[in-house]
């Protein structure tokens, strides 16, 4: 293997800077892909940051991958030389709990490893992300990429994407059901994207009607302003299903009013500081709020083929990799339609 | 109609003293219920001290009401005069919505009408409860009592029964199915019971080892001390379905811990406090808390029915409602095993 570059965060304060390091070779069952693009997640500022308790330092965020395959493992079937490849949130799991088995990787008995800041379990080195110039992943772990879309805005696919493709999935969004999205940032307007395709009554929930024209054009059939009393009780009990993708603190509360019977609302989004529920708002209808993350292998897969198939893709700014820490300043504030995807030609 | 004598709150600090008012006349579809004993819930305090709000004075409580039919209106087809029946927590809602037309009355679109403090659809008066000597309800709102089991220890199956019924039939509970009963109270004991009987492997959760004979005795597989946290690491992963019926306030995070993928906890206790939800404790498994109240009137007759082929009853202190103050604030205490009942031939 060539030597690695990326960027890294030295310690919880320091700004992302230029970072080399060396990966290994590629095992019978691995690929090594030169990458083209990656998202930037909020989790990756998180992370940096060591907001979560976690890091590991030196720590290479990026989990929304897109680049293309430099060299192949020996058994290596899934992938041929110079094709489009994508790795997500996760990069290994036990592959032999009951979870693993069915091709829910996310649920792993044993925990999966997580693409960067993670203890790798093929040589117990710590794993670094995808700002950087190359991966080496088992092709489990890696996903073939539809020949129509946009690699840089495939990138963000592989975590807001699957995100909340799946939890929509589980919850059986399709024709006849109301649907509410929590947001309209990199996760809420995926969520969006996909309700609408499904075939759903999409409706976006925002505290700004700020975003109702955006919202009406990425496939919502009504807009809801959250803050208005009225509004929001114009709708009462009439959602089957609510998307929350809002990582900013918020009373769950308003939102459960307007659920049917045995309705449920999922939590996508991790704001800093748990919602309270207050079981009289859950009791009354038989309400549920739960929450998901990510998707497995399998779903993966299909999501990135239903997207080709509808071509669907994510919002994006590109930018160069010398931006990363303006864009996460700016990510803070919101100001992003809808997703920043690094460039990553601009390491060369 | 004779007068009605019963015990009424006043206001939000007198004690429950003896009120006299009148009832209607039966209509067609109406019986007459004379009241032989009446269950103490914990809302019957809530209530009768205003603790949520919505009293409305003088106030009986009392909804957990087993009788003997006195009278009956011309079209009455379900009772005949001298047989038990049983009045739970709602007494009349629309009977023309959706779920009204499919039996799941407390469901109702526009509001089922609650037993005491409540506006009675049919007259326009404000309801009085069951700490009385008589009470009159459509025959859809009562129901038959199976003979076999004792009048005095069925009272608290019409809430306390059917609130801890409902949620385990909803949820599957049943044989190869690991639950956890939280709190072992009138709510709590009567979960126990159920889930032992349903056949699924039940397991009780509390703070004090003092109750686990109890535990075991009431049908307990196993007891878990929830305040240990050796021992609810040992069981972390593996409980399908867990009924929170505590009142007092409590974190949600241990008990999540201990279910599997796509799990629940379902609350059915109205702890004063809300308990706040990390989104984090429910993503990586995709868990869910929701919340359950009673049940719709077939699903009480069900339950009822089901009590009389299992033999199934509330554990009952029998008191005269002389004893009600006294008993409130035992029950403030926890000192009751587990559900007083009121013998109302002490009103006479």
């Amino acid at each position: 293997m060539p030597p690695s570059k990326g960027y890294a965060a030295l310690n919880a304060t320091s700004p992302l800077a230029p970072y080399g390091f060396t990966r290994r070779e590629p095992g019978a069952t691995e690929i090594v892909v030169e990458i083209l693009y990656c998202g930037v997640c909020h989790s990756d500022l998180h992370m940096a940051r060591n907001e979560w308790g976690q890091s590991i330092y030196p720590l290479v965020p990026g989990h929304e991958i897109v680049g293309r395959v430099t060299a192949l493992g020996s058994a290596v079937k899934k992938f041929k030389l110079g094709e489009t490849a994508a790795i997500g949130v996760i990069i290994d799991s036990c592959r032999h709990c009951a979870p693993c088995n069915r091709g829910e990787e996310h649920f792993c008995d044993e925990g999966a490893t997580l693409t960067y800041a993670a203890k790798d379990r093929v040589d117990g080195s710590i794993t670094m992300g995808g700002y950087s110039n190359n991966y080496v992943v088992d092709e489990r772990f890696a996903h073939t990429v539809p020949a129509n879309l946009s690699p840089a805005a495939v990138a963000p696919l592989l975590c807001a994407g699957i995100t909340t493709y799946s939890p929509l999935r589980h919850w059986n969004v399709g024709p006849g059901k109301k649907v509410g999205i929590i947001g309209l940032g990199g996760l809420g307007h995926m969520g969006l994207k996909f309700a609408h395709s499904f075939g759903a009554h999409a409706v976006q929930l925002t505290t700004s009607l700020k975003k109702k024209e955006d919202a009406l054009k990425l496939g919502a059939d009504e807009v809801i302003l959250s803050t208005d009393p009225a509004a929001m009780k114009a709708h009462a009990g009439t959602f089957d299903f609510i998307l929350d993708t809002a990582s900013a603190p918020h009373a769950l509360e308003p939102y459960l009013a307007l659920l049917k019977q045995d309705g449920t609302l999922t939590m996508v989004g991790l704001p800093e500081k748990p919602p309270t529920v207050a079981p009289f708002a859950l009791i009354g209808k038989r309400l549920s709020v739960a929450g998901s993350m990510i998707g497995g292998m399998e779903e993966t897969q299909q999501m990135l083929d239903y997207c080709g198939h509808h071509n669907i893709t994510s919002e994006v700014e590109v930018i160069p990799i010398q931006k990363i820490n303006e864009a996460f300043e700016r990510m803070l504030k919101q100001d992003v339609k809808y997703r920043f995807v690094i460039d990553m030609s601009s390491l060369k």
